[in-house]
């Protein structure tokens, strides 16, 4: 394919992308209101459900026959073995229900998100908030919109005007947890304005492209997670960059995301590590 | 007034709440669209902008014009300065911008709260989320809604499946803080599903009341932040205690809410108290 042809095919990917993320959005929101049977994965708090595997296998099978030759990274087909491995083939990497621990709750703030990547470069992004209902989109080159609204990030650099996103993760061992609040003391002394944690990696990330937050870090979060709200920030005029300060790596876990590259090398400053296992396994580079 | 007249009379206080909740709320929304001036009050992140002072002053000049006997508590003019006591009088008790953090960087919580009470008894709540036009209501009496549709807590008693919700509060001093993240830490490790801060205490407290979330707990609110969500938890079935397990203290700075007692009481023994000036000033009493 020449540039032009496969920039005309990965827009039309997106346009699949942004039907199937509506339809699968909807199923969530009824599921939302159904009894919910919960399991867990690698720990206690790492939750599945039902519905989590029945709008991924939505979601994929409904993309494998339009595209049978494209490969698919699913956080529901990962937990169930399947490699998660980022090749040079067109590659969809899903999360059918980002917030699970919110959807079971009924908590408002629970999205679907597709990234789409190509030569293992992240070429577009959509993640739809299946409780309100917005949508928000990316693709390389052609900006980043919230329900066809340009988005722009925050340009804020100093701390002691930022807003700041985390999440939890799934681990909760001590050792864990104490620098997971050691972390978040050294923000909240900076002392940023705020720190947020709303239950939703990717929707946290869609506030740092529309600008409503200056910065997000966070351990133990998922390829699947990143991919779509990745290509949303850098559209908006953010970065997105290991906690290390170095290139994001997406089977890593672990991303530090800003609206200014200052505030994200500031967070990146503030950081004790923790270390969780790779999604593609391969061994932990210490950095 | 007879019981009945005084219902009645009562029920009409709150048609006007309703009336002038949204026309509040509907004025921040388009406040969030301008440009902030922002300075501080308490402390360096104890945040206050004009439009605060501004829809505070629209809230009680239409109610005083209305109800000119009745008195008022609202979040700026304690902070201008008036006193914050609760009389026998109808009292109306305000937060013009809850979330006024969330309302400077344009991030989708905040909320208009109008409270009520008579004879030191809260009588009823309003609270109206000024991003997505939510409206959540109750009346001592009879039951709590949301959009007009009733709400019911979560009656979920075990820890280990609970998500509960909290607010940083605007002291950041180094003890404060890690009394903070203890508390946090102990409820993380219970495990609880998750812990959530979302940065509108009101809010949160409507995810109690609509059973999104099984408890909330916080030290440095105030009466304006629990006034009307108080009602709204007690009328759709859940307790709004004192952090120490005893009667709920309007101006003392801290709650516990849950749908269940049993949920309010494990959160009560898992907390180190935090502690804040009362909010009329009196001395406080340790428990």
């Amino acid at each position: 394919m020449t540039s032009m042809e496969s920039d005309k095919c990965w827009a039309e990917c997106m346009d699949v992308a942004v039907e199937i993320a509506r339809k699968a959005g909807q199923m969530v929101q009824e599921a939302v209101k159904q009894e919910k049977r919960v399991s867990s994965k690698s720990t206690p708090t790492d939750l599945v459900t039902e519905a989590d595997q029945q709008v991924e296998e939505l979601i994929i099978s409904t993309l494998r026959e339009r595209y049978p030759t494209h490969r698919f990274i699913g956080e529901e087909s990962s937990a169930a073995g399947e490699k998660c491995v980022l090749t040079d083939s067109p590659t969809w990497i899903i999360d059918p229900i980002d917030g699970t621990c919110n959807f079971v709750h009924s908590f408002p703030m629970v999205a679907v998100s597709i990234g789409f990547a190509v030569m293992k470069e992240l070429e577009f992004g959509v993640i739809y908030h299946c409780f309100d209902g917005t949508l928000y989109t990316a693709r390389k080159g052609h900006g980043a919109f919230c329900n066809g609204v340009r988005l722009q990030v925050s340009k804020e650099k100093d701390v002691s005007r930022a807003l700041i996103l985390t999440e939890i993760g799934a681990k909760r061992d001590p050792a864990t947890l104490n620098i997971f609040l050691e972390n978040m003391k050294k923000l909240l002394s900076a002392p940023a304005h705020g720190v947020r944690i709303i239950g939703s990696s990717t929707l946290a990330l869609c506030h740092i492209a529309s600008g409503a937050a200056e910065a997000y870090y966070q351990y133990g979060l998922h390829c699947w997670d990143i991919a779509a709200a990745a290509v949303i920030i850098r559209e908006a005029g953010g970065c997105v960059i290991d906690t290390s300060g170095g290139p994001l790596d997406l089977m890593s876990r672990r991303v530090v995301a800003a609206g200014s590259r200052e505030m994200a090398d500031y967070v990146v400053r503030q950081l004790q590590p923790i270390s969780y296992e790779r999604d593609d396994h391969q061994p932990i580079v210490q950095s």
